[in-house]
């Protein structure tokens, strides 16, 4: 099994290349060859039982899509994307890789012919959806981005969607809760403090929380979220019928319970590490952002998530700090 | 106030016009300038107030677009599109004058700037909805299309509300329903037996019917569809909030009630000019269509639709054929 993976310079992309390189195997497949794009430099595994291939590439220039399908890849995971506040902040740029890659891409893969029907995981986002919202919302919200990047990813969404239904690929696209704690330097997503207000203090550095503590959001670990790609990556072809983007699975958090399980796992003195300035841009983003799904269809269908935001600073720990939990003053 | 309408030798914007040219004003403002554009000449009104310009060219050639916007319109109605049909025969036409041309304009009334911010009317389509549907299709109905030409009106909404949240333009993104009874040939979309079997009995000529009569689903005529198109218009700015893409109107009637209100309207002899040659593909491509909406929003926004299918068929009779109507055999 050939394997393409787009944008693989990211957190998320390493820690799923990460875990390939340690399975050698997907869906009872062996790999046999991985090739790893991005602009910058990817991150390549130590020791696999595969072929990799390290490419800097830029997606949205005419031609590169083609040249990386040529070789047909079986699985393409498509993670390459501009973050939020990028997208926001630099509109030609948002629409020109999240759009125009994405496009790119697509039409690259249809021109293959010849049979060639590739899985094409693309990692979607709930910034799709945009306030207002019901009390629950199930898996036939009406996406209504507020964001250019939430645009982006629903018009990715519906191309892929369309793409899928004619038949050029087998599109698997994936609604990621907001990923946290993301372990590194925080990245320019709108949503960064989700994560810097736990990693920072466990860190032993002070973080900066500009919302309220009431905000409530959607939550799932990197761990999750490389399982909800290798679930997307051999999910039975046909099993979303004509809906081939769902929303997955996560928990629902404020960020004062984010807070709290923090002091339970690390104490009072590291939680003291978080320093309130609001910022008035960031509240109104994230005011039109949800607090949580019902995700029934993805739960359904075998995506899993924690359930308790102390689960998800014990990943952190255990993936990022291997375990060790200084406890601030000890 | 100086207008553009785009897609200006279609039949929807040739009524527009011939309205626009009868009263001379909008929203209570004076018209000055009409820019009629196409890619093939466009209708071109009699007598009018006000300039009116035509020119033959292609939205999604580069460079036209901001050509056409250079003299700062008030006024854009957007209607260009490839039909449905077309736009599932062909897709890359489909794609690069739904999607492209569309994002072309958008853009460049955005690259105008120095506070252009023009009203943009754009005709979407129920065509963004796919089934399976619930009973009463409310107004957040999430928008998963199964076509291409649902696909490219969907992704237009989405630009088109992007844009308008991010203040480069104003718009106003309008769903209508299948327009019928349509003068004049059938066109290449998937729904124009609709309007065929009322339209070709009552010339005098047969009509084919390729689904059964058991299809439900959702009309206004050409004349609700300008009221639409003008009440659009002149909307105060700001009334549709963040969502300012919004399901029209219309009546809900399955193809046995368009065919008991033509008996009626014209009698047995004409009704008897439909001839059921059933045809799978229409017949499935139509499956995932919507039957009927709530349209709730657009209603309480003052857009009107006719209430019942006999009235669809006078105004055709009306405005088409004169008022007169050449019972069969008489």
């Amino acid at each position: 099994m050939r394997i393409l993976v787009l944008g693989a310079a990211g957190m998320l992309a390493r820690k799923l290349t990460e875990r390939l390189a340690r399975d050698g195997v997907l869906g009872g497949e062996r790999l046999t060859h991985a090739s790893l794009v991005d602009i910058v430099e990817p991150w390549r595994p130590a020791a696999t039982t595969f072929e990799v291939e390290t490419l800097v590439a830029d997606l949205a220039e005419p031609g590169v899509a083609g040249d990386l399908v040529a070789s047909r890849p079986d699985l393409i995971f498509h993670l390459a994307a501009v973050v939020s506040g990028e997208a926001e902040a630099d509109l030609e740029k948002g629409y020109r890789v999240n759009l125009d890659g994405t496009r790119l891409l697509l039409d690259a893969v249809r021109k293959v012919g010849r049979g060639y029907r590739p899985r094409v995981v693309f990692t979607s986002s709930i910034a799709v959806f945009g306030a207002p919202f019901p009390a629950v919302i199930g898996d036939d919200q009406c996406t209504t981005p507020l964001t250019s990047y939430g645009t982006q990813k629903a018009i990715g969404e519906l191309l892929l969607s369309d793409y899928t239904r004619r038949g050029f690929l087998d599109g698997v696209g994936i609604r990621l809760p907001t990923i946290c704690v993301r372990p590194g330097k925080p990245n320019r997503a709108a949503s960064g403090f989700f994560s810097s207000i736990i990693r920072e203090p466990l860190n032993g550095e002070e973080a900066v929380l500009p919302v309220p503590d009431e905000v409530r959001h959607w939550f799932a670990s990197p761990r999750a979220a490389v399982g909800f790609l290798l679930q997307a990556a051999t999910l039975e072809s046909g099993a979303l019928g004509d809906r081939p983007c769902l929303t997955m699975p996560g928990l629902t958090a404020t960020v004062a319970a984010q807070i709290a399980a923090l002091r339970r796992v690390a104490g009072e003195e590291v939680a003291r590490r978080i320093r309130r300035e609001p910022d008035e841009t960031i509240r109104r983003i994230v005011a039109g952002w949800p607090g949580g799904f019902d995700a029934r269809r993805a739960r359904g269908l075998g995506f899993r998530a924690e359930t308790d935001f102390e689960e998800i600073i014990r990943v952190y720990v255990e993936d990022e700090l291997g375990g060790r939990l200084a406890r601030a003053g000890s």
